[in-house]
């Protein structure tokens, strides 16, 4: 559905070309100042512009709909609102009875009954995005003051140079698909609650919920199959639970262990590319050669570091509000 | 938490040496035989025994402590319950000060002040996957009846010929990881509820729980990172959503799309080993040589394909039910 | 927190005198027409304007934020925003330090730690309850169209022929509580899913959210606790569950047995009146004789009937897609 | 379902008949000694012996199967199993073609379609009650330590003094209903999470889980319907929020606010009775006079009690555990 944690909650609406994005975040604690130097600053992250990013603009200013008085949250619900404004929709119009091939179009026509706004992709657009990036802003306040997001991009189209490939790609007419690396330091041990809430559970759940991220690793990931165990457990080496390698990716049987969070997420190449494809026409029955019109990202992975970065902020104050609830008198 | 799902819902609990593993299984549909024949099998494969596996073996009896009557399922909560029988906790004495690495001894110790079952991993231990294995089972009996599951490691310690790898890390007292593929064909089109529960999400949410495991992909995984977009999108090639390759993995949008599901799992080799090792001793804050006792495998990979089969049985089955409530008439 | 429900699940948002009230509908259907003509009928129930309510009129026009295209529901989340126009928060700044005697004043200070929108009650405003009719006529769209919801008031003020009271009261600066019966015809035999989700906790559960609640009982209610089994036993008189009386307000073991389902509700004065009252100025530390001035209803109990009739069809429509999920074919 | 609770989760299974009763306790702190002396005492508080009460009587041993380990919990799930043993199942066999009034045996008969095990009620049983009372212990050890629960009956069959209007009750074959007040003093101000999760909300829903109840009130309750607002309105005295009157039952806006919690919970007649009664015949479909063997409660409220101060200890215990964890730095 479309409701993400415990107490920590957000719920999240909208779709590309409708009225706008948003997203309404309970369990927000009272006093934080609003709107936030932050979020500016996250949002500009995520936007478009740059070479390999949508020619689709937005200008992502933030209104705020209920939880906020006299410029601090109030410690009730509080909802952002991004109007869409910079929409384009009859460039959808041509393909409605060709389901776009990588994108949600069959199985939104199949579940919704043919009811699904097509437009930019509807409610499964990655414009939904910028209501995780808005929470996750919201999250980091309520994170420790030391707690340190990074993130970059590993590589684009398999290469980690990746200049000259997405150019070529470009002018293609093509996409391309790469890796992003978000490391978080100085979380408190002890975050996560298994067996079922693992942090690697919560925090892949809410990743996967990005559109067009196809896998997950944390720490050594799908290199630890290759290891042997000598060589993979990491030593701990001092009181406070410091490790000398990090394969676990600072995560042991569910639980943040105090050393670095460490994920690694591959994104599809963005399944609208400028090139002709073929698919079949639910009308005709027959399979025809198609061009997407609209305005696309060559590499959608270029703007999606500051959203996993968020979506461990989520998880993160959402387990942390959960692990001050039992590490405090009674 | 302890609990996964939203209406076929299941509830863990259990310790590796305690009384024993059982679940709760809310949302079991009434009119199941049981105890399940298929039950036997699927928990013989999840058993020790074999080559590179703990030589602790249990029988794995299930006990039914509620929900069926006269041989079939009621339709209220189905606790199924495994005594533990073959334990030698006092193989965890000697370790008390020594968190071992790779296991979850430092971050039990700190979460829960000292109070965790420390024997054979407690609650931490990949003896509570039984209970999914069982829950599993049942999930299988809510889905079409010709919903198939097929699992397989595709790889040991990076060799796809894996047996003399084994043999060999057994005798250096060394552990391995290894990937297991599934695949499940013939699952409806439409399982899955963006925005937050994907198909993807709830997948590796519960994956996730299951210990010893660093990464998932999808379809084409961290390889689409690498793809050109012309090349990963899968066309399709008929009115029921077929489609010609099969890089979404089955799930577009975070909804399955008719196709095969296809996931890869990585797990990190086992953290028990039967080779020394140096870690901190908390006592002494000395960094000391230990041995590790106990019984372990030496590949847990090699009990897991069982596992998450059964997992994706879980996630099926539930957005299975949400399917049908949607599509029928009022 | 600020969601209710399992499969059809609204959020709520927004304060009285803030920007507005909203709430997200996760789990509303594709292809129900809106907005709806019913909507505009049920929200004009609720409105003020009549002797003994509030002279704040507000038009109560619904936003669509998301969920619709082309007229209908799509099936993702639909979000139904009220601007709040007719405002005078002027009215509340006088009593900042003096909390108002039953009302959330006092709590909401401690609880938010001074950052709660004190305007007109904020986020506890019984203007909230718009969205709760809004969510409610989406819900009667999920059920069975032959389900019947009907309300009365029984009685204000103590009295069951309540004009002159009601006229006394409002002279006196006074308020007044009452009663509310709600009945509601040919719901299915099956809603309610025990132990701890009986239609009767779920429904208690969305009725005591309504501000001024105090009571709720269900057929009987505490008359029964005055009757001796023989009697309070409702005999089956035909194969569809028909009793001959209707001591179980329409429900047996927390689930509906295809009777009435019946429940009243116990409705305080209005904390708000006109006449000077005395509580505790927590600045100066005296008690203090003090005037709310705002615009304030007499009896809220007036406006109320559509408001509990939208919680049993809220409830309702939940386990009624639940109840679907198993009552179909594999 | 057959859970409840956001943070101190417990989950219900087990049958009147079948091998027993267990709980398990999800969110349960590390530490709390265990088995409880104070179980002993609540669990004997609700057994059956009295006059009045059922000549079953059960030894209620709980069973320790996950959880504690040296004598203490230690933060993983907890499970108490209660086995039954003292079951005289041949009692219902007669009765499989007609569904007792009063009861849900014809409910459970449609809503699981034959299969509910109909042994003293199955799992509508009010023996599950036991697991409420053994998990409200736990609850408790969650709380500050000067939260003080009282309960007491207030009127039996109508009567205050209601010894021999129970002795003819019983002579009669008859059974009779009663009234339970509940007072919850020390509570801290601030537990409850408006808009839907009131503190009223969670617990309303919680004692409807318990069988036999048919209403519950807060405070003034249902005879704020017929008080003036001057008078029902609670005048604050001190700078803690204590008020000269409490007819808000300590509880505004859905948050408790520092006063004693008051609640008052109808319970209904036991359904079974000694008496003949008349009820249809599912299979000959006649309406026909019969008489209930099996051994039952004459008045089920005597043992209700220490089941309602359980529901409240849940119920404060959660809330508290959410307040922690907003009501300490960062």
């Amino acid at each position: 559905m479309n409701s993400f944690g415990r107490i920590f909650r957000i719920s999240i609406f909208g779709e590309s070309h409708g009225e706008g994005i948003g997203v309404v975040i309970d369990g927000c604690p009272p006093g934080i100042p609003f709107p936030l130097e932050d979020l500016t600053t996250d949002l500009s992250r995520r936007k478009s512009g740059a070479r390999g990013t949508t020619p689709r603009i937005e200008d992502d200013n933030p209104e705020i709909l209920s939880g906020v008085y006299n410029g601090k949250t109030t410690g009730s619900p509080l909802t952002i609102f991004f109007k869409n404004k910079n929409t384009r929709s009859g460039d959808y119009e041509s393909l409605k009875n060709i389901p776009r091939p990588g994108h949600a179009d069959f199985v939104a026509l199949k579940k919704f009954k043919g009811f699904a706004d097509p437009r930019g992709g509807g409610h499964f657009s990655g414009r939904l995005t910028l209501a995780i990036v808005a929470a996750g802003c919201i999250a980091k306040k309520i994170l420790p003051h030391d707690v340190l997001f990074q993130s970059e991009i590993l590589e684009i189209g398999g290469s980690k140079d990746y200049e000259s490939i997405l150019n070529e790609a470009i002018e293609e007419g093509e996409s391309l698909g790469g890796i992003v690396e978000v490391k978080v330091s100085n979380l408190p041990c002890g975050l996560g609650e298994p067996f079922f809430d693992s942090f690697e559970s919560l925090l892949s759940h809410l990743v996967f919920s990005v559109p067009a991220v196809k896998a997950i690793e944390f720490g050594s990931g799908f290199k630890s199959a290759t290891m042997k165990g000598s060589i993979h457990n990491d030593p701990i080496i001092s009181g406070d639970g410091k490790t000398l390698s990090n394969n676990s990716g600072g995560i042991n049987g569910g639980i943040t262990n105090g050393n670095d969070l460490l994920f690694r997420v591959a994104i599809k190449p963005t399944a609208s590319i400028a090139k002709s494809q073929k698919s079949l026409n639910l009308k005709t029955g027959q399979i025809e050669e198609f061009t997407i019109k609209g305005r696309h990202d060559s590499a959608i992975v270029l703007r999606t570091p500051v959203i996993f970065e968020a979506c461990a902020a989520i998880v993160a104050a959402d387990m942390y509000l959960i692990y001050k609830s039992y590490n405090t008198e009674r």
